[in-house]
């Protein structure tokens, strides 16, 4: 999110024209940066939910996209020919399209890969802080939920100040859930409310399944607000030919 | 634990005399219930860090307990005899015997077993929330934060409330760390402090050896303090031959 701005405005000077997508961790701002500099008629935001810890072209891996979900942002006024162009991008680079608002993949992304970081390195903290006898009986459960804390501390830094406002409702969340499980511990009530429905809570999550979109028709009327409905309700494009062909004002893009 | 009470009133009926170990996942309240049987002459609590979520005859697995830990209390007033006796049962499955006082036992799981388990229910819970975006975007971070979560609920639940106490002062711990975090999301402050010190954290943990204790001699003065001394730095025994022979009064156990 840093380079953003002046990559932009690069684009801006030279490419004003042509087609645009991104690949940051947060929507909604890298939107706000694209209208500033009135880029947004040709740009469709993308979010592949893929990545290692390294970099570099020694990091290359064509089976980096295999399977993942990768967001093609869907918010009102996006060019169809550019969001098939898009899609097209990820599909082919083996990922399942997810559409999704950008104000709303912020939010789920908050949910579900910055809230997990910040809670992984609370519990490094904590878990380390009385020293070397708790490390000798640190196992998988410790193992587990600080693995995102060896994440590199500016890439967390950058992805949760950049999603702060969304990251904050979902940190409110766990903090709520949390104190009321202090509460019951400090006055020697039951957890089981706790236990029970987090453990519901983690089968819900095993047992998703992705559902298929298809005859999606890209600059049909209300395509993108149908686009939006099926990705909150859990569905993706696997396939090319979920994608009708695109016959608009400014033509095809291939 | 629940358990725990009927066991040993059976125990102090039947057997009273006889050496006396348990492998529950708290060790203060263990020692507390063999006291109030008048057992604690014969006992030496045990904690071995291994298990999976199976249970019965059918789960056995000889190989269970390789290369991980097994606290054995070393409490002021154990027997020699009996503390050998547990500790050889130890090495003889294969694990390492971790020395600690069983109240320093109960704050160490804590922080690495009991607060990992309510930090993952929360993480569970909050990520599941929103529905199906959230879930068809879950990648590595909430699939291995929220694992734990899928432990049985009733076992999550007794071995949290038996240390109560103890996971109270770690989720105290914890809930700074996060409140802190929440302020300067809020703010609009770095969370640098944050993401610096949690991979900090997480990098002493993978760096972390368990060192060799020699030359213990089960018996001799200051023997149960030199332990959890040893404990408390990270201290294990591996080899039956880094026990010396133990001659009491009482003779040795076979």
């Amino acid at each position: 999110m840093p380079a953003v701005g002046d990559m932009l405005s690069a684009v801006a000077t030279y490419a004003p024209h042509c087609p645009l997508t991104d690949v940051v961790s947060v929507k909604a701002p890298v939107a706000r940066a694209v209208a500033e500099r009135d880029l947004s008629a040709r740009f469709v935001g993308g979010h592949p939910m893929a990545g290692t810890s390294e970099s570099g072209w020694a990091a290359t891996d064509a089976g980096l996209f295999a399977d993942t979900a990768w967001v093609v942002a869907s918010d009102d006024g996006a060019d169809p020919a550019v969001w098939q162009a898009v899609a097209e991008l990820a599909l082919r680079c083996g990922a399942a399209v997810v559409p999704a608002g950008s104000g709303e993949h912020d939010q789920a992304v908050a949910r579900i890969s910055h809230l997990p970081h910040v809670l992984a390195e609370a519990l490094a903290l904590t878990g380390t802080a009385s020293g070397g006898l708790a490390l000798s009986l640190a196992a998988g459960s410790f193992r587990d939920g600080t693995r995102v804390a060896g994440t590199a501390p500016a890439l967390v830094r950058a992805m949760c100040e950049a999603n702060a406002d969304a990251l904050l409702a979902a940190l409110d969340e766990s903090l709520d859930v949390l104190s009321e499980a202090r509460s019951a511990l400090r006055e020697r009530r039951s957890i089981e409310a706790l236990t029970t429905s987090g453990h519901a809570a983690r089968l819900s999550y095993e047992r998703a399944t992705r559902w298929e979109i298809s005859d999606v028709v890209p600059g049909a009327p209300g395509w993108l607000e149908l686009l939006r409905d099926a990705g909150r309700a859990g569905g993706v494009i696997n396939a090319l030919s979920a994608i009708a062909p695109v016959h608009t004002a400014r033509g095809t893009i291939s």
